[in-house]
């Protein structure tokens, strides 16, 4: 049994918190409101995010170095853009060194940095390869009602991975490790943009048909973007991956999807985001990459047509247009191209 | 404008002939039930399996001499436990050497071979290069309603392939040439599978979370199987492997995936395939592809375990278990190992 702190109260911070519990692990969730900590110790739920008991071994802080205090592991769970800013704080209360697990998804635009790239320049006492990313195809609301979920978790030093996998394995929660982490990381965060474009789709009133279509070139377009900055290409085609890519997509529970979803109805960005009151990754995530694809001639064409709807106001409906019209071609060629290309570096 | 004979006239080739008619062809419909016949040339409808109007430049016949007669393509969509008869049948009355192109997903137990294969065998003036495969992801439903699919042609004669695209490709209708006929026939028939296995996890009641884990490492299998077979595991990273599976897998439109919701709820064999009253190819190509896997040693635990409720009274729940609680490991090395040996060959 171990002491671990959980770092950021929302929906998928105390799913994991609860797979701690569950495994016996004495857990410290940790929320920059008070108000929330208060309201998980006395009521023990968080419904905001999740309709679920929270186990009693789990306590909420609202201190951060009272909720770090002699824990062997940290886990690291909040929206992408307030990383920087958390880790700065964790950097001032930090005293040993705790195993670091960060299960944010997202890429930092302007600099294009991963989240443990960010980590690593935030904190001391840490550099790229002591941390861990945990990332996979799982709903929050299904892991706190232990339905059967897999995950993958990846370091450059295995050994850490292998730590984290040892945590948080258990008879529902399946635990693979993988050496690839810039491919764990910007799997995750690309899958984001993929799933707002199967929002739009959806809204759109547009079938299955269109959405497979729009996942699968999708899915071969962040594998180009991802090899071009350092991946395994083969990564894509795993849990982190494909797996992501089609929970996101096909569900009504993720927020992307949702977004997404109001776009294709019609809706402006402005009016989509004050709507959903909660972080939509993807459309950070889709400024960084259509960014990156301009500044390296990476073709993108899904990513470009999200970017026209979110930034450049064009109407969804002109782009698929666009997208369905481009010349008939041999399809897989890039992709094949690619994995040839990138196998064994 | 050519004339095209569509041998088939259940739902999927409905939706094909109206894509030709959409085209301006002279399609002839053939289906072997006289009734059928008289039903869609008098209401123009096709009612148990479309709910669309059927363009009146579709003709429907029961003769099949009539039906092929000085066409220049003949499209072949019967379920493909009656290609060898409907290929004999037509080996009989064919003149000239219409271009030939199936869309029927299967894989013929005992004998392992691909509709294409099967073909060539009843059909004189056929040898496998002049067959034509068509597939991907694609419902019937959506087809007929002109919204967005996208297809994969192949033949292992490119020009076939494109005498194929030529004739389907509309705005509505994106068709991709490949020149892997192997693994675009195998895609689209082991993908059911997975379909029913996906439709046993929906059953069971669980969540996104399982079923993406399933599909992800069942494409993995799939992908496997198809290697040893001669197929490019490539392939099945597109439309005909990725996004077929996709499209099968999440929709209620699915027939195998609604037989493994079925089963996923308790129900036996024999009773799923009654009250579907559809033929579920997933049920014939898992006894297949389970006696090649056991013939020749590979690892298939997912179809392995799909084996066992069809045809070994296994629980599902106790199948689920069984697949859960398989020994942690490193994600991927299966198939970044097969990928890396196969590439190039």
């Amino acid at each position: 049994m171990s002491k671990v702190a959980v770092l950021g109260a929302g929906s998928w911070g105390t799913a994991l918190s609860i797979v701690l519990a569950d495994n016996g692990h004495d857990v410290r969730l940790w929320t920059h409101r008070k108000e929330q900590a208060e309201i998980i110790n006395s009521t023990h739920k968080n419904e905001k995010y999740l309709e679920i008991m929270v186990p009693e071994q789990i306590k909420a802080f609202s201190n951060l170095e009272e909720a770090i205090d002699d824990v062997t592991a940290i886990v690291l769970v909040v929206p992408s853009k307030a990383i920087r800013e958390v880790c700065s704080e964790l950097n001032k209360v930090q005293k040993n060194k705790p195993t670091l697990i960060h299960a944010s998804k997202g890429i930092e635009p302007g600099s294009l940095k991963r989240v443990s790239q960010v980590i690593s320049e935030e904190m001391d006492a840490y550099s790229e390869e002591d941390i861990v990313v945990l990332s996979g195809p799982s709903h929050a609301e299904e892991v706190g009602k232990r339905q059967p979920t897999t995950v993958t978790v990846s370091s450059l030093n295995m050994s850490n991975a292998e730590i984290a996998q040892d945590l948080f394995i258990n008879e529902n929660f399946r635990v693979y490790t993988s050496p690839d982490i810039i491919g764990i990381e910007l799997g995750g965060a690309l899958k984001n943009i993929i799933a707002l474009g199967a929002g739009i789709s959806d809204g759109l009133g547009y079938g299955d048909n269109a959405k497979a279509a729009l996942i699968t070139r999708g899915l071969a377009e962040i594998t180009r973007l991802g090899a071009s900055l350092g991946a395994n290409p083969l990564t894509f085609l795993g849990l982190p991956g494909v797996g992501d890519l089609i929970v996101t997509c096909t569900s009504v529970h993720s927020r992307n999807w949702r977004a997404g979803n109001l776009l294709g109805k019609g809706k402006k960005l402005d009016t989509v985001l004050e709507q959903m009151g909660m972080v939509v990754e993807g459309v950070r995530t889709a400024k960084a990459a259509y960014q990156f694809a301009e500044e390296q001639g990476i073709e993108m064409p899904i990513t470009n047509g999200i970017h026209q709807i979110l930034f450049e106001d064009m109407q969804p409906k002109d782009v698929v247009e666009q997208l369905m019209s481009r010349t008939k071609k041999e399809e897989m060629n890039d992709l094949a191209i690619l994995i040839s290309t990138n196998y064994g570096k």
